[in-house]
Formats: structure tokens, C-alpha cells, sequence
């Protein structure tokens, strides 16, 4: 980490500054750290974009997208002055040498006016095929050359598969050196992510039982009631494998698996975590259809709404074969998780919205109690919810208050809600000021991201080369396609339901 | 445990039955068995007492105690009047062996009226220097001889030192065989307690952790907020060692420290605990200013309210030297708490009411976030409540949602009015009804009582060899003598302060 650097004096220029993503993400966030008083003193907001707008429209958009996004509502009139006031707006080609001379003089200004040498952040909010071109002018100004001053910020797409990866990689790295390259995967930014490492490494409670001794299966759920909403036209390119499991999933897993760091440092994180990357047994490609399951979703019911299948939405052919659920099962190939199998899914138009890791220990070496005492005993289970409902929840045995023993699962919880009353802050924002500070620590490297697609590619083959003759194959609304509870069935396993910080247990 | 004989008839004899603990605990709890409908259903309860009082007169005595006492007040008249039928009274002098002959009659006729062989079980409710005279008449009686019907319950005070329990183990042992005889400690009946070992031995997650290797030492508390209040007489004769340390204190430390037991029969389980109170280190003669303090409370203040000091309290001698406060250091000299401390403590006009086990876990073995990120770092700590807020509390580090990884305590709760949502049943209900079923497993046996005592026996000698000089030496409504402080803190510890299943960390 870079202490010293938190307060340098900064502009933020965002490429594709007039899109979606700086108007719901971008901006709300930079808008709460500056409430937070975390921008630093000196700072400016660039927005390019080949839209034609001027700085005026730019900001009433901007401040839209605060009031529509932002955590705090509307924004008080004296601050969004003091906001609106940084933001200027550049229209230009990406492509277009000339855009980056005026970028040049405008930050050449600012070190003036601050009497400093600024941090240059790039911020790529651009369709991922421009990343390239905008790298190699930015390095051709010579706006990338100064490692302690300038990095640039992509997200994902991080390709499409291993080749792109590795593509997008050298382009970046042509003009970059990796310290300055920040990837961004935004699941690393929510508060939730981030304890996962304080959980097990600020507590000596669960490392000793983080094993295969202890530990008889995980399974990681990211789940989302919405479709494809807008994104039609990407998404039917993409499929849940990409989009999802790729970088979300894969690191989740990672951090719940990764062996202790020797320190925080930014390197040493990420090191451990691409270890497990490494670890994770390869899947032959004659054993893809024992340890994947695709689906996509038929038309059904939604919290009481009915909804379209996803081949009738918009931007999605009509005959897609892009899978809308994937589910994997991983085994990580090292001494403390050998043989403990990792159960992976994510769907679109799933039954709930919810994001959790459960952790599945073993049963009881010896089951000292009577057996109508342990009619209703189950393993115990430690459950991380990643979202909504933020929390930890512990599930054990009890005995049920009565004249006899009787054993009943209990839940044990830990809720942000309750405990810090108050709402934390949007992944967003700490990545954006983590880029701003230099700290890399949440962001993806280059091998981590090769290292993923890698892990993906038989699974990508296989599926391109054998199209799905059952799809749609799961109804909106429910968990998923046969298929899934196939994959785990087969081991006398079953998908553990969510459970919340805050209902009782079911 | 004897399944058949929950249902066979029963009829209870209280000894002592128009006294305080009938009134108070056992008819209450009697009448909340009759209602959750665990009693057998051929049932009799037959008081016996000096006292010159009828039948309707002690009937509204206990229809006066479960409306105070009970769990759910005032009793329906239907189910009262159901219960108050089943009730006898026998005016007589426990010495007197007429009224073993009377009671003998009172059961042969139940017999004959039920048809059946009737259990029979001896609650002595009596003073302690009464419950050898019992024992010997109703052997003399023969009521004593028929192990699969009769048993006799007896309660604290089990002596007052090691020679007294023995005496009165050898008399109960003349009328009665050791699976006849039911030690009452009635702390084993609290859910809470029984939930100890379900916790530990139901559940992979703590046990792994349960030793010397990760916990760092436990602390014991039991502190009450009241005096001695109408039993001054007694308890000056006691003190807290006695009245509290000899049987609540040491039998948590007994379930706590255990080994996972085979089985849940009677006898395994008391084996297992005995052999915890056998591997406790002797504290030497001279070790024990270093190993126990002790304590009188002074005048104070409690809740807001003026409260006397110890030695202006009713049936208390102006000048007495009886500690209302103890604490002790204790090893479990075993492979697995070798040098793990146990500090016990009970007091009467403490600053709160609570129970609590708190086992202290180790330091992480290797702290690998920043300086900066832990400065309110704690251990993990994990709090058994035992009353009141009945729950489990686990203190870990979590990450404080910001910016910046910043460690600080917080707590995941398990608390029994959320969890089960309705009163547990007293501890008296279970323990009569597991006396009336023959199950043994939470009553103390006769081994028990003579190794708590044994274990007591340096602090008891050396504290009445040297006399306090400097009681009192606690105000009511602190947490106790300087003395206490200090056997921790020659440790580089502190007592950890009760926290609460329903309240943020402090």
C-alpha cells in the first residue's frame, strides 16, 4: 500500500464517461467518497466520450445518476456544486491521436494549476474492443510511461476466452506495466468479499478447521432473480460461464480456499489466491459433462410476475444456445483441500437474489447421543452471505429446550445490518479509491485472469462443440435445470438452500 | 435412561413438603409438567411436614406459589383443581417411625388403587441435618430396599466439607443403593447447562478447538445482584466456596473441560465429568493466597438503590469473616488443557446478575494484516450464557466496512427467546421429571460431591486458619474484591465482562 499517496492530487478520466457505467456506478461512488471526504483536496473528473453533449447536460446526468443510484439520494445542493465543479467533459474519438493531445494539455494544466505532479487515472468504461486502441494512444502521448503516476482501470470482459485474455493482456502490457494496470472484478470490492480474509486470518476459530479434515463440501451461489435485462446483445455473446463464473466465482473461491498470506501486501494477496488457481484440478474434456451443468431459462414465474423465456429477449436470438446458469464442480489439488469438492453456481431468472458461500463440515466422528436424540441432526454449516442480507451465519446442533435431549440445527448470526448500523460502502467506491491510492490489492492480475480462462477453456470447447438439446431447460423463477442437482446428486450431495442473517432457520 | 418407566405411576413424597423450595420450586414445577402434560398419569404427591397445617390450607399455599413462581402464572382453575386432587398432606416428626408406618400404608393403598407397583420417589425438601434421619427410617420402613421403585432426591448443602459429604454419603449408602440416590445441582437442570455438551459433542466446529493449543484460558462467572436476603443464618455457616464454588462452579467446569463422553448413559457422562474434577492440580496449603481470593461485601449501591453491607444482614454475625465472594485458579491437569487457566468466580452483590462461560481463544499464530488494521484487535472469545438472556455469543474480528481494512470485534449471537420462542422449562421440571424416569445423567454422584470437596479442602483449611483481615473488602454492586484482579491479572489477564446475546459489543 501507498500511503503517501492518498492525498496526491488526482484526475480521474473516464473513457466512455458518458455511458451507463459512470452514470450508475462511476460517479455515485466518486460522489460518496467525496460526502466521505476521500477524494483527496486536489482533484478532477474527465469524462470522454464520443457522444456529443456539453458539460452542462453531462452534469445534470451525472447528478441523475446520483440521486438514482447514489446511497444517499438526492445530493445536497452545496455538495453537488462543489462536485459538478470538477467535472469537465471531452468529446472525442478514441481513436483519434488528437483527443490525446488535448488530454495531454488538460492534465499538464492541472499540474499547474496544483503546482504538483499529479496521479493519472484511466478509467476504461468503454465497450472492451476499444481497451486496446485507448491503451496504445494513451501510450503514444506518453500519458502511460510514468509508473508512479499513471494506471489505467479495465473491467470485465477481460476476453472471452484464454486467447483474448492473453491478447487484451499484451496490448495493456505493451503500454503498462502491470503495477499500473488495475482490473477490476467488483465482487472484490463489496465489504462482504473483503472479510472473508479478515474472517479467517484475524481469527484463530475457523483456520483450524478451513480442511479437508473438517470441511466435507462448499458450495458458492451467486443467484439473481433479473433476466438479461438491457444487456441482451452482450449477454447472448457471453453466457453465465463468462460472465459470472469466470471472475466472480473463481474468486470467491479463491479466497475462501487460499492458504494464509504473510502479509496484506498487494503481491503476496494475489499470489496466494492464484495459487489455488493453479491448484484447481483441470477438467478433461471427456469429463465436462460430469463436472459442468449449463441451463438457460424458459418463461416463468417470478416473485409473482410472469416473465419471458430468454430466447424472447431483447438483443437475444430466438434459437440462443448461450447458457443462462452454469454450474461447476472444482476440486482444489493441495494438501488442505484434497478431495473436498467445490460445488460453483450462478444463474440468471433463479428462484431469489442472493450471493453466498456455505461451508459444509463434516458429521461428528463419533455420534455420542441417543439416536431419537439426533432425528433431526445435521452437519454443521457456516454460511458467508455475500448479498443481500450481509452476514455470517453459523448453523449447529442444539438441544431443543425440553424435558429430553433433542438435537435441532440453530443459527448463530452476524449482521451488518445490526452491527454497524450503517450502510457500507458501494464496491466501487472502495476500488475506485483503492486505484486511487495505489493499492491493488482487490484487483485482478494478469495471470489470475489467464490463469481462470485456462481453468474454463475445456468446459468453453465442450460446450461450443456440443449444443444443447434440452434448453430452455429450467423455468424462470426456480433454481435452476435438472441438470445442476444432477451434478451434485451423483456425489449424495444436495444444493444448500439460502438461509438468512435474519430469518429463522427452515 | 429408562424409557418404560416415564410412564409408570409415581408418588412423590416431599419431605419438608410445607417449606420454602415446595412452595417456590417444586410444586411449580410440578404443576408445569402436569400442564405440558409429562407427569404420568397415574400420579400422587404426598407432602410431608412438621408443620401443623390441612390439606386445604397447603393447597392454597401452593396454588399461592404457582401463581408467584410458576412459568405461567396464575393456573387455570380446571388444571388447578386437577392437580390440587392429587395432593396429601401428613403432618409428622421425621424422626418418628410412625409416620413411616403411616407412609408405608399411604403407598400400599396407591398400589392397590392403581394396581400397579408404584415408583416411589423421597424428595428430601428438609434442613441437611435431616436427611440421614430420613434415610434411615424409610430404610427401617423398608421403603428404601426396592432399587427399581424407590429413590431418594437430596440437595445442596451436600456437607460442608469433605468429612460431612462423606458422612452423609455413608448414610444415604445404608438405606440406599448409589442408582437410588439423586443429587440435585440444580444448575445441570438449566438448558443452558444440558445445551453445553450438545454444543460441544453435537457439532464438529468447536471441538477441533477445544484444548490447549487454541484456547487460551476460560473464565467461569456466576454473580448474583442479590444479598443473602432471608437465608442469612445459613449461608454465614457456608460462605461462597461452599454455597456456590463446591457444586455450580465446578460442575460448568466439569461439562465444559470434559472429554466427548461414549454415550449419553448416566454413568458415562459422570464418569467423564469426575475425571476432570480428579485431574484438577491440588492447590497446596501454601499456594493458596496465590490460587483463591476471597471476598464480603461492603454498603452500596445496587441499581440505584442503597443496599447494606454483609454484616448488618439478617441471621449474619456483626464481626463475620464468611466470604461472599470467591475466585480460583484451576489447572486441568490432562493432555488436553495442560497450562490452560480456569478462573472461576461467584459473588452475591455484584454489579449484575449473569452466568457465563467465556473461553478465550489464542492470539492468531501469525498476524498478517497491517499494524494500522488491528489496533482493536481482540482473541476470539466465545460466551456461554448460561442466565440471563439465555444464548451463545461468538466475539470475532470482522472487517469495519470502509475504505480502509480496519479490524474490531463484533458478534455473531445465537439467543434462546429468538430461537425457540418460548420458556424453557425450569430446571426443577426437568430434574423431577427425570428423577420420576430414572435418569440419572444430570444428577451428581457421590464421587463428585467427594472430589469437589477434596479439591476445596487447602482453600477451606487455610481460610479458616487465617482470618480476613481486610473484609469487607468490596462495595455491593462491583464486581468484587481487588483481590480477585489481582489473581488474574499476576497472569497478564483480565476478567472478561459479561456481554449479552442482545446487545452490540462495547
Amino acid at each position: 500500500m501507498d500511503n503517501d499517496s492518498q492525498l496526491r492530487p488526482t484526475v480521474l478520466v473516464i473513457f466512455g464517461g458518458g455511458g451507463d457505467l459512470a452514470w450508475r456506478k462511476l460517479v455515485p461512488a466518486l460522489f460518496s467518497l467525496q460526502l466521505g471526504q476521500n477524494l483527496p483536496a486536489s482533484f478532477a473528473l474527465r469524462a470522454i466520450d464520443r457522444v456529443q453533449t456539453n458539460e452542462e447536460s453531462l452534469r445534470e446526468r451525472f447528478r441523475d445518476g446520483v440521486t438514482r443510484f447514489g446511497r444517499d439520494g438526492p445530493p445536497p445542493e452545496a455538495d453537488w456544486n462543489r462536485f459538478a465543479a470538477i467535472v469537465t467533459y471531452q468529446q472525442s474519438d478514441f481513436d483519434d491521436p488528437a483527443a490525446y493531445v488535448a488530454l495531454r494539455d488538460y492534465l499538464n494544466a492541472h499540474d499547474a494549476q496544483w503546482n504538483a505532479r499529479a496521479n493519472w487515472v484511466f478509467y476504461m468504461a468503454t465497450p472492451p474492443k476499444l481497451f486496446g486502441v485507448i491503451a496504445r494512444r494513451l501510450g503514444e502521448a506518453g500519458l502511460s510511461r510514468d509508473p508512479d503516476r499513471s494506471r489505467i482501470v479495465v473491467e470485465k470482459p477481460l476476453g472471452c476466452d484464454l486467447e483474448s485474455a492473453r491478447q487484451l493482456n499484451r496490448v495493456l502490457a505493451d503500454n503498462f506495466s502491470e503495477p499500473q494496470i488495475f482490473r477490476i472484478d467488483h465482487y472484490l470490492g463489496k465489504e462482504t468479499v473483503q472479510n472473508i480474509l479478515a474472517f479467517r486470518f484475524a481469527n484463530l476459530l475457523f483456520e483450524p478447521l478451513w480442511n479437508r479434515r473438517y470441511v466435507d463440501h462448499v458450495t458458492i451461489t451467486v443467484a439473481e432473480e433479473i433476466g438479461v435485462e438491457h444487456r441482451g446483445g452482450y449477454y447472448d455473446r457471453a453466457g453465465a460461464l463468462r460472465d459470472m463464473v469466470q471472475n466472480h466465482l473463481l474468486q470467491l473461491l479463491c479466497l475462501v480456499t487460499m492458504e494464509p498470506p504473510v502479509s496484506f501486501d498487494a503481491e503476496e494477496i494475489r499470489n496466494k489466491k492464484v495459487d489455488v488457481l493453479h491448484a484447481v484440478r483441470p477438467i478433461a474434456h471427456h469429463d465436462v459433462h460430469e463436472f459442468a451443468a449449463r441451463g438457460q431459462y424458459a418463461e416463468g414465474w417470478v416473485k409473482g410476475e410472469h416473465v419471458c423465456g430468454y430466447r424472447s429477449e431483447e438483443g437475444v436470438s430466438p434459437q440462443s444456445t448461450t447458457e443462462t446458469f452454469a454450474a461447476l464442480k472444482l476440486f482444489v489439488d493441495n494438501w488442505r483441500w484434497q478431495g473436498v469438492p467445490f460445488y460453483l453456481r450462478t444463474g440468471k431468472r433463479l428462484m431469489r437474489f442472493v450471493s453466498e458461500i456455505s461451508i459444509r463440515f463434516r458429521a461428528v466422528p463419533h455420534q455420542a447421543f441417543p439416536i431419537e436424540a439426533a432425528l433431526d441432526w445435521q452437519p454443521a454449516r457456516l454460511v458467508i452471505r455475500i448479498q443481500p442480507d450481509e452476514g455470517i451465519v453459523l448453523r449447529f446442533q442444539a438441544k431443543q429446550p425440553g424435558g429430553r435431549m433433542h438435537l435441532r440445527p440453530v443459527d448463530m448470526r452476524f449482521n451488518y445490518a445490526d452491527t454497524f448500523q450503517r450502510a457500507s460502502p458501494d464496491a466501487y467506491e472502495t476500488l475506485l479509491a483503492d486505484a486511487m491510492r495505489n493499492d491493488a490489492t482487490l484487483f485482478i492480475r494478469a495471470d489470475q485472469v489467464e490463469a481462470a480462462w485456462s481453468l474454463l477453456t475445456p468446459v468453453l470447447d465442450v460446450w461450443a462443440a456440443v449444443p444443447p438439446s434440452d434448453f430452455p431447460n429450467y423455468a424462470a423463477g426456480t433454481w435452476g435445470p435438472e441438470t445442476a442437482e444432477v451434478l451434485i446428486a451423483q456425489d449424495g450431495r444436495t444444493w444448500l438452500q439460502p438461509t438468512s442473517p435474519h430469518t429463522a432457520v427452515r
